[in-house]
């Protein structure tokens, strides 16, 4: 592969970047926004600013590439992201040509700049993709260790699950994002010792720490994206939280999985961060024992060395505090093997389709990625030190914030944050 | 409720229409059509023809009622559907109103008809509706338990099973229109008595006879369907053929559900029947017991008197033979229940949305509503006559074509046909 320029740790923009700034230069993520009553449209974030896509098109910056027309002038990324590979990373490199340092087109022009630079705080970012199909992986042996070991002691990984990335198909309308607040479901429950369920606001409210990918690219029904071609259907990645009420989950997912207990909510990060940013953090492994079958064999470096974090903070407090630490490079199954596995049978993918990863869980007890684990169960609630509260499962009022963000020598490629706030049930007439 | 002229047996249109066709002007489905290369819009069947209704719109003979523009015009019901339940019922009794005897409107316009009314033979039927997000249920007690009890001889039904419609999120993008071959599946399956799996063409290739629902109205996430407002959610209904893969479903459903065995492929019929077309053959019952929460209880008629069948033709056959008749009033757990039950913790549904009833089976061998009941996991064959061929479960080349009407005094309200023929697998290369 050529060297990419554009993630070359030197390169600095004239845009002044904080070195804990998630967007430097060599990021460049893309989002959806609008500010008051303009209509929603394509940006990336530079620094503590989003530059407007659309109107660098308009004015003729952005015209060359593999682009039929601007766009950037719509309310979702799929018509870019159907553009294709080699019109993405010809638009990353005429951006990063935009920003860097040495270039005058943007940078000694102050009437375009007022016009195409925009503060963050003034703009108001919305869910960046259309999302026809939503699934949900299950790909780190630590979550599906812990998780089956409280629910199934003595068989805590099912024998299938070194074999083949387990999934199945979550719900695309109540994707939200970050940002938006998340109510608490009601649903039924089985209390404890009891033989039937009563209906009731979940008592188990939870997060789950994930990382999604958007696919940028379809194949047809009845053909299938085999490993070596994965790169081609990943546009970007982004933070996913997953929601789930776990009283709802444990009575309703026998025999055919999780339902209500993961559909009333799913938040998004609002930027996809592409696979060309990453590329300096790819990472090889894990060794995958017992061998997997021949369309699941990949070649390349596919896990990625991303620092997750996840912050709560309850009413009362007036800061946050982390109660999660992990990295995504700890996943089992990777992307390549998550598409080529969704679509041995067939299945048509979709552009702007949604994967998200399952759970994130390292091997520490702090690097677990939902309460559920990080309380286990509810037997070692956690401390909030601030307040001398503790948490088994959400309350009303807490705020839930994730973020990640891969660490350069002084700059970080991140994903900004993934927030949600739990309203109240409401009451069943 | 006031008498509803639109399903009086007794009326006749001016367009002749045999006492078998599953089209009389007592139904009036609508479908998205298209012929040579004009583009797809929306049509009724009346007898053997389509009749063009943006042509009708085009023409001022359905310009009344609450639609806001030629929403006919589109290539799919969407629009029409969001219109909401007083639209559809000003534009089926206008619709009514055209095609009865005493009408003279396009009756006496030969001109006009030669354009508006259209054989069957010469259109191509299309995917009805945009379908955003699709949920299949598991609502026949009948299925549920044969199902249960080959896999758990002495847990056939769990314990959830009789408290709530039971179901999961299914694959949206690979939902196909009755005619659309269905290439088998490959994947991973577990041989009998072997601890790992191989790749592998599916062997026990399947159909599953159900009968659907496309949601015609959205809820603010957030917030729920009651029971009682089911109705203005409902637009109409659809044959549907959820083909399974029993082999990679075993394998891979514990514990999050079916996932590639169901998202090859789903066969929906062209035609959509809506709710007032219906409304004659609405009974009562089943007697759930134990009792239900308060949120599933409902009140009216909830069941449907639709006779069901399958049909199944292998390549050496002359002509298909019948090898299920069943009825959709079996269902234990109706559709008013199945929208309270997902949107109980708050799902929005969207316009276009599609709900599958899960397999109906009845209470005789040969009213089973899948392979997998009907030959009894493969222990009693079904026998073809005209060939002596037996099938287990489907072969290459074999057609299946589910049916469905609600049979009047002299005339029937029907579905037409959900049609779908095996191609062989793909080489995993």
């Amino acid at each position: 592969m050529a060297k990419d320029q554009t993630t070359n740790p030197k390169a600095r923009s004239w845009i002044n970047v904080d070195p804990e700034s998630h967007f430097p230069i060599q990021n460049l993520p893309y989002g959806i926004f609008s500010r008051r009553h303009e209509p929603k449209r394509a940006c990336v974030a530079i620094g503590d600013q989003i530059l407007d896509l659309a109107l660098l098109y308009d004015e003729g910056l952005l015209s060359q590439g593999h682009i039929p027309f601007n766009v950037f002038a719509l309310d979702r990324l799929n018509e870019f992201m159907a553009c294709g590979r080699p019109a993405w990373q010809s638009i990353r490199r005429r951006l990063f040509e935009i920003l860097e340092e040495k270039t005058a087109d943007l940078r000694d022009n102050r009437e375009l700049q007022k016009r195409a630079l925009i503060p963050m705080g003034e703009v108001q970012m919305h869910l960046p993709v259309f999302i026809g199909d939503y699934v949900d992986f299950y790909s780190s042996e630590q979550h599906a260790t812990n998780v089956g070991s409280m629910f199934r002691p003595d068989n805590p990984l099912m024998p299938n699950w070194k074999h083949l990335p387990v999934g199945y198909n979550g719900r695309a309308s109540s994707i939200v994002i970050s940002g938006t607040p998340i109510r608490r479901p009601n649903g039924q429950i089985l209390p404890p010792n009891e033989e039937k369920p009563i209906q009731s606001a979940s008592k188990a409210l939870d997060f789950e720490l994930e990382v999604g990918f958007y696919a940028g690219k379809a194949n047809e029904l009845g053909t299938r994206v085999a490993t070596s071609d994965a790169e081609d259907y990943i546009f970007g990645l982004c933070l996913v939280n997953d929601w789930s009420a776990r009283d709802i989950q444990r009575w309703e997912y026998q025999p055919l999985g999780p339902f209500l207990s993961k559909s009333f909510g799913t938040s998004v990060s609002p930027w996809v961060v592409t696979l060309d940013a990453l590329a300096p953090w790819r990472v090889s492994g894990p060794r995958q024992s017992p061998a997997v079958l021949p369309y699941l064999k990949y070649s390349g470096k596919w896990r990625f060395n991303i620092e997750l974090e996840v912050w709560l903070q309850s009413e009362k407090m007036s800061a946050p505090q982390r109660i999660c630490k992990t990295n995504f490079k700890n996943m089992y199954w990777n992307m390549a093997q998550q598409l080529a596995h969704q679509t041995i049978n067939g299945t048509n993918v979709q552009v702007g389709d949604l994967y998200a990863s399952g759970t994130v869980s390292g091997d520490k007890p702090d690097s677990y990625g939902s309460m559920l684990e990080l309380a286990w169960r509810g037997e070692r609630p956690i401390a909030l030190n601030e307040t001398g509260e503790t948490r088994a499962f959400l309350h009303d009022g807490d705020v839930v914030a994730m973020t990640g963000y891969c660490q350069g020598d002084g700059y970080r490629v991140g994903f900004g944050e993934c927030v949600g706030q739990i309203q109240p049930a409401k009451e069943i007439a």
